[in-house]
């Protein structure tokens, strides 16, 4: 049924999923790619190093810093940001190769980053994934092995700064339960899907 | 956990379906009041006779074309409408009253009286059932009972003119399967509660 959506697609859909440090887009994101046929997870550029467990290519492209700013100077990133010390980018090339192959694109993008998509007038469906109170993002930046009070002190900070600009995106998950949140992802995916100016063709000949 | 999302509710939500003739609104109105917790079919009125197994109060408020038009001259109609002859009308106090008790209401209306409520500017979201091609829409009509060849007719040439509207409202559904279809609606409801504007009360404090 949800591909059977995509046969007249002429164009993808560009979803735009952001959300304050440790509040779990990452994973929403790849349940997106899992669930639903011709949606591709755009990857990022970063200069950070790789984390334990991540594959270049797969979580992210890791580049050098030297690159990036190459690639900054072509014009390539549809946005970029420098976020804690690193900078991270999403090509403009790969979202519109997606897009034009009618494949749904799901970027994960921090709130600048999506603030300079919206900016530039690009036509997408903005997402914002809230983490149920302060103290559970406080519980996941822990988890993922950032010790030091200060960095989480700065992290919470930032989470807190982010969240207030969660009113202007499209929709607010609330990241209570992983199922409840994708159980609303995969709605409003579809829901997207149905637009009345994305089904004109496939309304019955008059 | 849909029905947890209406806790910190102040207002419910207006659903507006309208479909042509026979596209089979009325049996997923019915579906999503039994699956969402706060949510109420308005029942509209009608001068029509009541249909074998139709019940007053449930299906429609059955009503004499007398009282009908008492209602009529005290304003008491968001939207009404004659169809095959037939006043059929939404009562405003009915929809005010279901909403400010943070219930969901869900209106099954025709494409005139969608518009009616579209063009005072009240706050719904407007959702399109279309049948997948105009043969399935004739069968639905044959199978409720029309007989004569006049009558299909005239039903199937408004429901090609309902068709052309379908562009204006916020969502079109194409009903090929009632579980898709469901499936469908169920996504464009629970997607309309995680709007941003809606989710305000529900953001972790600052």
């Amino acid at each position: 049924m949800v591909s059977s959506m995509n046969i007249k697609d002429e164009h993808g859909i560009m979803f735009i999923l952001s959300a304050p440090s440790g509040a779990g887009k990452t994973t929403l994101c790849r349940m997106a790619v899992d669930h639903f046929d011709k949606m591709q997870h755009s990857v990022s550029y970063t200069t950070r190093e790789p984390r334990e467990g991540e594959n270049d290519g797969r979580d992210y492209n890791f580049v050098s810093q030297h690159t990036f700013k190459e690639m900054l100077d072509r014009g390539e990133f549809l946005e970029w940001a420098e976020v804690h010390g690193y900078l991270y980018g999403t090509s403009k090339d790969d979202i519109e190769r997606l897009l034009r192959e009618g494949v749904d694109a799901i970027l994960d993008v921090d709130v600048q980053g999506a603030r300079q998509i919206k900016s530039k007038g690009k036509e997408g469906v903005y997402i914002f994934i809230a983490p149920p109170s302060l103290n559970s993002c406080r519980e996941r930046i822990e988890k993922r092995g950032v010790n030091s009070k200060d960095e989480i002190e700065k992290r919470l900070s930032s989470a807190k700064k982010e969240l207030a600009e969660a009113l202007w995106y499209d929709y607010i998950i609330i990241n209570d339960t992983l199922d409840n949140a994708f159980n609303k992802l995969r709605s409003i995916i579809i829901a997207e899907k149905n637009r009345a100016f994305r089904m004109k063709p496939y309304l019955p000949e008059n």
